[in-house]
């Protein structure tokens, strides 16, 4: 049964400086091993690499999306819209506060690596026998199914996927704020009040009022500005290419039957790609960088320099590049292997858009479109109004770069065609 | 031989917005692996569980200092004040930098613990077989000598030691703004750019200009308020308490050849207490983290009782006493004691005046003063000058806490006597 | 009668982001010609001649005082508590939103000179012939009676006036956050979200919740700072002595029959000293600084001379002196005088703490105590249980400062006995 | 003779923290009273009208446009660039810190009503006899010259003028971030020290270093945002046209001998259009308040009304209407003119674009553009390179607005046809 906390409960936060849990189901959520474990597990990854500041943790981000939706339902409540179902509100909460909790350490790395998926662990956890799933049933048998409806977004009340997950969701709100905090820059700076403020429940879809364009406008900006400032950042994408490659290397390893020198639960499973929900989350990034830590002493020695270069943060160099063919691609693995160097260690082609991150753009569902709403109740695509999001949309502007360890590279160099060597010359 | 870079390197940072680096050797200490160590030791220990926005790390901080010392020496250079040793810069930049790299995970609990102090183990990393020590020689090959002089207190050229280490350096400058940015608070906010024009190069002491006495003041009381909102919270003491007493536990569980279901290395040796300057650099809180991680599952109840408590963040409640003799503790523990319980661990006194913290305190020796210039050149103690100073000097406000497992004690409740009972009530 | 707004209609501010209004009638007050006129008059008086940011008028400030006390409400009616009689709130509101309307030009300097008082003219314009009037008439025919009993501390809901006037109220809130914001000194960043949530209404007074004392503290220490470093800076007082003498100057000439090469209604009144409110309405800053400006050109040398250093900012300059005694004073007139001076223009001693800022003192009526409510809703003052506010308001801080033209000072110097000429040197 | 001062003055400063001054001349033009009368001329004209912190002054502007122009050069000095003529380091701060002294009050509104320029006006003010020229002549007796050209862009060192005015100039850099400051939104929050570390002196020209591109494109879309957010905000345009039928009005009532029942100097002069320069620098908005204050009692009721209107801030009112041909136009003031009203004053239609603003636009001049510099030394547009400026640049984004008084035109409404009629409906 659901009961409000005797007294609010508040957490001073430096982003919207304090967190109001009202709730005692929400403070006990906050309490579970498996939502404390976020904070080892940092919001940016490995984007303290580049950014130092960059340390802040899915905890303090997760903390920070529940707020947002706290404020978003109580405008809704206060404002008393008949298309927002206030019996939802609960469930709407708990997603927003437990969104995250299925990430893994150095999350889109390791999910690459070993095909895995936030959101599928986020409801494995949800309704798997965890003390976060015993917390949710205390208030009500069902609500667990429900939350993990609600993050599968498969909830037949379409509103709450849509306030819990969209292109101007309190997941964005908050990382672009948060994130702009922790490193310093100030792309991030959003009117979070504003767009609050003009948010409206209307046919199933959280709307913004058509007063609110400039600010959706200011949002947007701030987003582009940030993926391409700090989480598409190209030093950023070598210390991710580092940590993709220690996983390949080392399930490699373990799929031949290498002994490795350190070991420790639940990794053998990991490598294996048969975890449970308890082993799941005994993952996190401590976990990960102690392991690295000992594998700088891993007799095999791409694994040890990998791991090493990792930790020590001697990361791999790279060059920006016109997109390249595939035959020139081929061609210049083809000379470094000659060269006697492992390509598929020592090299690496990346072009951020294949990323996870997901830039707003023009058209696809309507989903992940971002709807005013007139005065006579009419709704229009923002980009259909705005020039500036429709300028931005259209903007495709990734860059190949090519990634490479530049010592190893060096003492081969004099063994490498000169059309080849080139690549690797920084303008 | 000194060399600056071709072309300066900055980083950006909350604090300072941007972290500038002029000498290659800066460049190189900040890459060595000592240095980049750092990250995974945060700033305030376990002050993240109880502000969770306390994650960022002593790399950070580190930098900080840096830069604040950087500005500093810059502008008694333009200055060309007499009294400051020109050829001092870079010992005194180096020393900056380098001053908390001796830290441990969790520093002032395992400190205690195992009786460590990190200003020696700093001094043993810039003098041992570090890169750090490699990079300082490259420039001299005394200068690692004087950078750990500077950090011992016993460099030649007291000025240097008194801007690395005062009641008004770097350091401190830094943390105030540094934790309040990430706590959030807004205690810690002091006029940095007012305070680093107005200090002088005086006779072998940095001094504040006069006029810089209420810039003074104002900083005093933040470092007031900081300490008593933040870095004595009684929250986090209690984890504070939960780290000592599994570091406790286990050097008691290793030297009865308890046999660890988990333990790597270091870890051993730590225990035993003889770690080389290697090992001790494999210490940070990843490390700590994972082996409490694991620890959770020992079968020594008291100890994953412990390891489970502090990595689920299931902290030992508080109650607020007044001073209590030592009678009435003895009694406490032996009425704990019979009621079936582990005084030693079920049960702690705290006072937090006796932290390592130093809040500024009226008379002791001079390098404790903050000395303030005037226009004749004569020099005074701002206490002296200043009442507000005077007034909060001589407080004294530290309140006793007794920290307990509220289960546990409640399991026992019924078998304590009621005047015993009555200490665990809050009020 | 009371209605509330269709639609909520907001303000940007740049200290509490957004003023949200909420009712027909405050909508209605603020588009009236007297609080409109507020925009023409500045919050800090003379200080933006000293910090030049200090440009920000009542008008901003008065919307502040009243945003704060609305959410001071808004927190009572959700917490229910039984203290506060809920029908006062558009009474609460009006007043904190009027409370400054009285203020004249240069406010402090002009009832100083003209022994006016502000909450007077406030009073006689709620309840005269004014567009303000006649607002809160729509609603009900007493609310101006109540709004200025509120104002006049005559009100016979005590909590009304506690909440409006007390150390603790929205008005010192407000000034201090907005004070800082544009002069950019951090002294007065407040904790206003913790303070807000901590107050309660208890049996007629607005008292704070015990947890809050280190937030109070910090208000406090907050408040001695601005007071000493921006309210009372010897530079804005040189500014403000000036002004008076003006004022003086004027009074003066206008009693002797001197005719005014430019004078403009209601001058002539405000010189004798028989202002209708809907003259003291037409004062604005405007108005006098238009008049001093056409006072450059007067024929009597004092008024030019005086106005031009006002208008053109070359202000008296000051030197700190030890307590005088009355003799000295009387023997530096008088030396003065001989040499040519006019001391009673040329001249000024200034001690600061008789002027109307109240820094927090221990003692007086409860009126002027912050009182704490402790757990069991027992209440005490604060600076009995807060020792560093006990040691704030023991501080007696101001210093004298002898004020005078440096010029007029120069020129007749050597006419000056050596002891007499020697007070007029700067250390 | 050029003097640094003996010690380094500062203003604090809400943006920049501190004001540093270094040079005699720039402290005595400050306490010039031509510098000192920008105190009285608002940074943002009529707009404290819309967000009511835009109370900030040009005196503040110019001193921030000063201490970036002081940072910019003094970062060309360290870095020892060839392409900097050191010499005119002076020649470019005193034309920096004195761009802006030939505003008028109100200036964009008295400057089309007048047919006046700031520009010459500072021109005059620089070569007149004025103590702003006896300041620079003390230096040396061209310098009122050099500045004056630097100002009319014909100073024959190309890159002093394009480092005083320019599409990334301390100007704009300022007024963004001022203006964000004061009225509290965030749009304009660029990163400041980055841009200023990025810039180069380059044959002439001051341009960006390549890698600042993402630097200068948030600053280009902060300036887009803060144009149409605060500079056209359509309130702030209403405002501004009351303004400009007041001076219209009076310089028809002052053409057909109409007797003004208040005037002073130098209104009639000005509504002659011969003001000396001694007559303009009595202008200000102190001046121009009082002067509309009193012509609230004027006898002509167009006047009158008018002057009450802005003064009480009563505006026009508005609605957005598609582009409109001339002959609809026509057919409105008609059928106005028919029903009684007189559309000279009583209606007017505006576009914004046709503002003295200068959004950055593609092509024209390279005055205009903003130069980035490569790594091999090769100079690009800033556009060819960045994609989202090339979007930006050609967005025309201006709404037509038209402005009538709202209860003048109710009276009349039953008297305008239909057709008419409906424009005036907000949709």
């Amino acid at each position: 049964m659901h009961q409000p906390l005797s007294e609010e409960k508040v957490f001073k936060d430096p982003v919207h400086n304090y967190i109001h849990v009202q709730d005692t189901v929400i403070w006990r959520l906050i309490n579970t091993p498996e939502f404390q474990r976020l904070r080892r597990i940092r919001q940016l990854g490995t984007s303290y690499l580049t950014f130092h500041g960059a340390e802040h943790s899915r905890f303090s981000h997760s903390l920070g999306v529940y707020e947002i939706t706290r404020r978003i339902i109580s405008q809704f409540e206060r404002g008393d819209f008949p298309d927002w179902p206030k019996e939802e509100r609960l469930v709407a909460l708990c997603a927003a506060l437990l969104h995250d909790v299925g990430h893994g350490p150095f999350s889109h790395s390791i999910e690459e690596a070993f095909h895995m998926n936030h959101e599928d662990w986020t409801c494995r956890i949800v309704l798997g026998d965890t003390k976060i799933n015993a917390v949710l049933r205390q208030v009500d048998d069902k609500l667990p199914q429900k939350v993990a409806a609600v993050i599968a977004k498969t909830y037949d009340k379409p509103i709450v996927v849509n306030l819990v997950t969209s292109p101007l969701d309190a997941d964005r709100m908050d990382y672009l704020l948060r994130d702009a905090h922790s490193t310093g820059v100030n792309y991030g700076t959003i009117d979070l009040d504003r767009i609050l403020r003009l948010l409206r429940p209307h046919n199933g879809r959280i709307v913004v009022k058509e007063s609110g364009m400039h600010a959706v406008e200011d949002y947007l900006m701030s987003r582009y500005q940030m993926y391409w400032q700090i989480y598409f950042h190209p030093v950023t994408r070598s210390s991710e290419i580092l940590l993709r490659k220690i996983f390949k290397r080392a399930k490699e390893l373990f799929k031949n039957g290498y002994e490795f020198g350190f070991l420790l639960d639940p990794l053998p499973d990991l490598l294996k790609g048969e975890l449970t929900v308890e082993q799941y989350l005994m993952l996190d990034e401590s976990l990960i960088q102690t392991v690295f830590s000992q594998w700088k002493r891993e007799k095999d020695e791409i694994l040890s320099d990998l791991s090493s270069r990792f930790m020590d943060r001697r990361l791999y160099k790279y060059v920006e590049i016109e997109n390249m063919d595939t035959d020139t691609i081929d061609s210049i693995r083809e000379a470094l292997k000659e060269a006697g160097l492992h390509p598929e260690y020592d090299f690496e082609i990346d072009f951020p858009t294949d990323l996870p991150y997901d830039v707003f753009r023009q058209g696809g569902s309507t989903d992940n479109q971002i709807l005013l709403l007139g005065r006579q109740g009419e709704v229009s695509e923002i980009s259909e109004v705005s020039e500036i999001v429709r300028s931005i949309s259209g903007i495709h502007r990734g860059k190949y770069h090519m990634y490479f360890p530049q010592n190893k590279l060096n003492a081969v160099k004099d063994r490498l065609p000169a059309e080849i060597r080139n690549y690797f010359v920084k303008e």
